[in-house]
């Protein structure tokens, strides 16, 4: 049926793109495995891809070597898909027979491909509500914070915490510098020492702006600098980088409206807030590592839950290999858009190149550095392994995992594969496959054929999912019509709400009915209709956008 | 109309308990000061309060000495009433032409008053629905955190941090101790340095377990142990508290059936998504500094804004002083209740005295300690001075300042006095006082007449919603009829709900409707309800409790 093109392999697969697999445990490996036999197989010659075993027990029989190993293969080649995994807790470790303990392998990701952010955006399916109506972006700072943190628990005394320069600019000793000098005058005190390092705010800055232009929503830096002063830095770094750099952009946009025209910094605090109002969405958020844990689950979980949102480390190659790809790679976005695409002209378009691009070719050095950010990118789902469905499933009882967070992270692996590579037809075909199938997936939830937790218990399993979304992907790349689309008057939302419906409690939803139908005719008039959305507080206030005083809040320093 | 008895004065008002009353700033303070007028004075001698001004001009014209005396005072008397206070920033300092920057009066506060906790609850409304449908309790570890943090920004180099115990356990200096050493690696790098004192979380302790048990809710203990090492013993004497004192009167009252009938722990930021999904409210959480500080706002929000919850310091006085009134009060306590109050059975009711409590008589070393932390208690809203309105105000626009967390701080000071006092007669009369007080407001508002944000324009302005409370109260405390008291029928919030529906927009109302009205027949049937329902997704699931498995969520060790 598939014509053998540039792309294509003689079996009519699209062509490997070097990619890194990286194998967890229970319910997701599984998941993935149905996954990567029915979706990618098929279509896609995975010869190219190195796989690796992160499960304990692999991890544990290789004295950890498979996780050196992936990091080393993830540095080389830059695109990596990582199936969630999991960190032994000591009970763990006894109870699956591990010879010793084993660290979470993020801290070794996160050094060996040099984070800069964990991309934690919501995810959204065409025509299915969620929690916001609009995409939420989120960069963590991938370094820094207490996340390493030194610490012992002490008594009463004295701390006193000394920074000595490197020998370079050590003159006689006499540079050494007390960072801070405390008494201690608790019988037990804990002290707490770490650093954030700042050298890859201006990454992160250029990352998280250029994603947030693109996406077309208000970027808010989170700080709680006004009373933690030394984060003053992250945030003037990010406001010089989009002064210089995205301002203008911005501003044409019409993204800054909300914030009188310019970079709004937001209080921690305040953004604890905020996530829960701003459910329109249209909004991204660049904070320090531990505000950015926490408010990326606080934003999980107004959306719906971690399975709706991504977790994409990005980081840096450290040989600076990845220069070459980068000015091909944009070469080739040029000439596949049919520009001319001579090196004079090529740049990214209002990612990262500035508010004057026409003035800036794309191997500028400024470019490069740029570029060179986006590198190494690991895609993974932001949920568990899901324990207690691997169990019913191991029991034999039917399950229904939704997948949608793993299948994002394979469909940005294989992407970002495409990005990466020279060839610019199995670029172009790898991109193709990824519309289609993310296509393929969102229509298998919208006509109400989704796992249980979107389409209620007539919904698929596990199983059956992958399977249904398999078919569907098959005919969009075969170009044939959709034999299981459902007509357009079935199609919208009802017929998931009606599938839905058989999950709910419809005693229960009587009682609101009758408590809602307060002249108990039997329906519900606009009236009281009216009453039900003031008491449910949803009904649209007459002047949008303006505040009740009384919420107004002040930080006072804490 | 009033009898002469105990309690009164001559003139009939209540007799004057010591309280501390700080003013602040702005339209709190003007909104304040009618309260003081209509609803205090014309029923409390105010003569043993002690006032003082801490507005940024009395602050600066004293050479912040009002602020040592208010301290000074609060130490003295332990129950304190304070107003929102405004900390100038850089450009107010020059904007109000101060002399130099003014301290946030917070720090000063918790160190005069040796702070614990910072209580931060939901103020629920009787009749009138907000976020949460029961109270959440929370305290916020009030010492600690990056809140005291020493920092400096640094470039490449070594970090250095030691502890020296003190003298008495020195020996030939070999004592000290490497805390954290590390090499930075950066060209710029700010490196911080903080402890948490742990000597008071025991204290922290049993005030959390006595307010969640009297309040009937189940606790929960917030931290990032599981990565964040030194929170262990947060956790841990937390956990020894409970164990050893509380745990028995838990399980009988049944608030540990959700937690499988032990105190549970919660990662920080899986709080994060449960204060989102436990809107039934009935939970306490105990949380560091930080942790606090965020979380608490967000309680704040989901239940409606910062207007609608407490917050209250609650600390220790440094000189034992506290005792004697601690033994009074409780012997107190009991003859108000007419039970014998001979010193061996005296006792107060499962608070802090165990989960033994017949065989600990309240005066026992470790009972007075528990009263004691309950000693020096600062109330406060936990909004700012709210200056849009005051600039309204100020421009003699009409204005409608909900005061509830105000009046909410005034009675909680007055009843702390009461708490404090010998004089058992007075406090009797107060604590009556603050029951009508709480309910000629609830009642206010649950007819219809609340301020803006609760009844919708048709509502009461900041003068007329105070004087309407003033003269409910008058009649509550003369134990006349209400006058203006609405019938039951109309009390419903169907009342309030009409009101609100005036400042709804109800063109979008009406196209909402007719986006539920599938079968556009001019009213919604329970089909179309429950349809709506779930995409609302408001619909009640048939087996509550049970979580999607997908939304499992494993801290991996972030």
């Amino acid at each position: 049926r598939r014509l053998m093109s540039d792309g294509l392999t003689a079996e009519g697969k699209i062509k490997s793109l070097p990619m890194v697999y990286i194998k967890g445990e229970e319910m997701t490996r599984y998941a993935a495995q149905l996954m990567l036999e029915n979706w990618l197989e098929p279509h896609i010659d995975t010869s190219a891809w190195e796989f690796f075993d992160l499960s304990c027990a692999a991890r544990d029989a290789s004295n950890d070597q498979t996780l050196k190993d992936a990091v080393a293969a993830g540095a080389k080649i830059g695109a990596i898909f990582k199936e969630p995994t999991v960190t032994p807790s000591a009970e763990q470790v006894k109870e699956f027979g591990l010879s010793k303990p084993l660290p979470s392998p993020n801290g070794a990701m996160r050094r060996g491909w040099n984070g800069v952010t964990i991309s934690r955006d919501t995810i959204h399916i065409d025509g299915v509500e969620l929690g916001f109506k609009s995409p939420v972006l989120f960069e963590r700072h991938a370094v820094g914070g207490e996340y390493g943190a030194g610490w012992k628990e002490v008594g009463k005394g004295r701390l006193i915490t000394t920074y000595f320069p490197d020998k370079e600019s050590f003159e006689d000793g006499e540079d050494a510098i007390i960072v801070d000098a405390r008494i201690l005058d608790n019988e037990r005190n804990v002290a707490v020492v770490y650093h954030n390092p700042l050298d890859n705010v201006e990454a992160l800055a250029h990352h998280f702006f250029s994603r947030t232009l693109k996406a077309g929503v208000t970027p808010y830096v989170v700080t709680k600098k006004t009373v933690f002063k030394w984060q003053e830095p992250f945030w003037a770094i990010h406001k010089k980088v989009f002064d210089e750099n995205y301002k203008a952009k911005f501003l044409e946009k019409g993204l800054l409206e909300n914030t009188g025209g310019e970079l709004q910094h937001l209080i921690s605090d305040a953004a604890t807030m905020q996530i829960i109002r701003w459910t329109r969405g249209g909004f991204g958020m660049s904070a320090h590592n531990y505000d950015g844990d926490m408010l990326t689950d606080e934003v999980a979980q107004v959306h719906r839950s971690p399975g709706f949102i991504t977790s994409n480390l990005v980081g840096v190659a450290a040989d600076g290999s990845p220069v070459k790809f980068c000015v091909l790679s944009c070469i080739a976005s040029r000439r596949r858009r049919g520009v001319s695409a001579t090196p004079s002209t090529c740049r990214a378009d209002g990612v990262g190149v500035g508010a004057t691009p026409s003035t800036r070719p794309c191997w500028s050095l400024r470019d490069l550095t740029f570029h060179l950010i986006t590198q190494i990118k690991e895609f993974e789902a932001s949920h568990g392994t899901v324990s207690d469905l691997w169990h019913q499933h191991l029991r034999g009882e039917p399950t229904s995992f939704n997948p949608l967070g793993m299948a994002e992270a394979v469909m940005g692996a294989l992407s970002h594969a495409a990005d990466l590579s020279k060839d610019e037809e199995t670029a172009r075909k790898t991109h193709e496959y990824v519309t289609c199938l993310r296509r393929a997936m969102h229509n298998t939830f919208k006509y109400g054929q989704g796992t249980w937790d979107m389409a209620g218990p007539s919904g698929l399993t596990t199983e059956q999912f992958v399977e249904k979304v398999g078919n569907r992907l098959s005919k969009y790349l075969a170009q044939e019509s959709d034999d299981e689309f459902v007509d357009p008057s079935a199609s919208k939302p009802s017929v998931l709400l009606r599938r839905a419906a058989k999950q709910v409690d419809t005693d229960k939803v009587q009682e609101l009915f009758a408590e809602f139908d307060t002249d108990s005719d039997g329906s519900i008039s606009v009236e009281e209709f009216t009453e039900m959305m003031i008491k449910l507080g949803l009904a649209p206030p007459k002047e949008p956008g303006k505040e009740s005083a009384s919420r107004a809040k002040i930080d006072e320093g804490a």
